[in-house]
């Protein structure tokens, strides 16, 4: 057997994640079979086989990624004090996941490729506990720098920085369904959105 | 043919709706057959059909039957004067879809069947249609509650009423997708975080 050198590995892998994703974007998760799969990148199911089991673990394999690509842009943009409020932020993160593209597939198959991804994690746990770990790490860092806008005070209501979280999180979630759903998502939108929510002021009753 | 009631008809309408729900939230959309509903329901083809034509026509009434739901409880709150803040307003309407019960299935099964129908939506063009239709009819519905929060002196930031209706869209849309995929949102977080996010009181720059 030839040496194949890492760059090469790697750069199958990436063409076989990348065949798969337009095939989910296009088709639907479950429409989409192996076979689809070696045809759209033109491999042999061997070749294929030796990076993936199967369909499970390439949608896991999707998912994990675009976690670590909101992960990492989540934290560049959080080092900087103060901490960019929510609108910046979170414009930020939705702008690089409306430009993240799928090598070949139209401009929205990101965002219906994730919501085809929450629809699976119904039926199959595996991918269900990659989602539940990504979530919950957003939700972490989301919570620590909620503490950090009331130590800079920034947030003046008394609610607890994990609701604060997970409302952000939501806006973001929300976005991408309405990209999948309707196509018409831009990070300005959410931007002015959470900046006319931001100046509602409303304080907490209690 | 025996005479039927309109109660009768309206009655094993419901009851059809009600088993084919608990079928798509239980085994998914694709995963569930006609052959399915016609047991969870304990009817015939026949009975089934006679009402409705296949399962999209299933998922296109009970998508039209959620939004109606959705838009009667919005539009109630909203009739107040001066109108409710949004952190009250939403988490009343996602008190209320969280207690919507599909009879016969567990508590987020109505979050989990949502989303499905989300991604349904990718791939059935009448879908599509019903859901950008009732989208189209909140958005509307909030950009009219915002330029009300602006007139009462609520909004402070010069943005679009819409983008600030399309944010808080997805706020509820987002947390549909957190009960669906890990069963632990109440009203309670939507309220506390978007009351945080609404105390950060920034102005726009521009």
């Amino acid at each position: 057997m030839a040496r194949v050198s890492q760059e090469h590995l790697d750069a199958r892998r990436r063409q076989i994640l990348d065949g798969a994703a337009r095939c989910f974007a296009r088709n639907g998760f479950h429409a989409t079979s192996m076979q689809d799969v070696f045809k759209e990148t033109g491999l042999s199911a061997g070749a294929v086989y030796r990076y993936f089991s199967g369909k499970e673990a390439l949608v896991a394999a999707i998912a994990e990624e675009a976690f670590a690509g909101i992960r990492a842009s989540f934290e560049e943009a959080s080092r900087a004090t103060p901490p960019p409020t929510p609108d910046v932020l979170l414009g930020g993160v939705l702008r690089l996941l409306l430009e993240e593209r799928i090598p070949g597939a139209d401009r929205n198959a990101f965002a219906r490729l994730i919501i085809q991804v929450w629809t699976e994690t119904l039926r199959d746990e595996r991918l269900a506990a990659t989602l539940a770990l990504g979530y919950n790490g957003m939700r972490a860092a989301w919570s620590d720098l909620v503490e950090a806008y009331r130590k800079n005070g920034l947030l003046h209501a008394d609610v607890p920085a994990d609701h604060v979280a997970r409302t952000l999180i939501a806006v973001a979630q929300g976005f991408i369904a309405q990209q999948a759903l309707f196509g018409d998502v831009s990070a300005e939108i959410l931007e002015n959105g959470l900046r006319g929510v931001m100046s509602m002021g409303v304080q907490s009753p209690s």
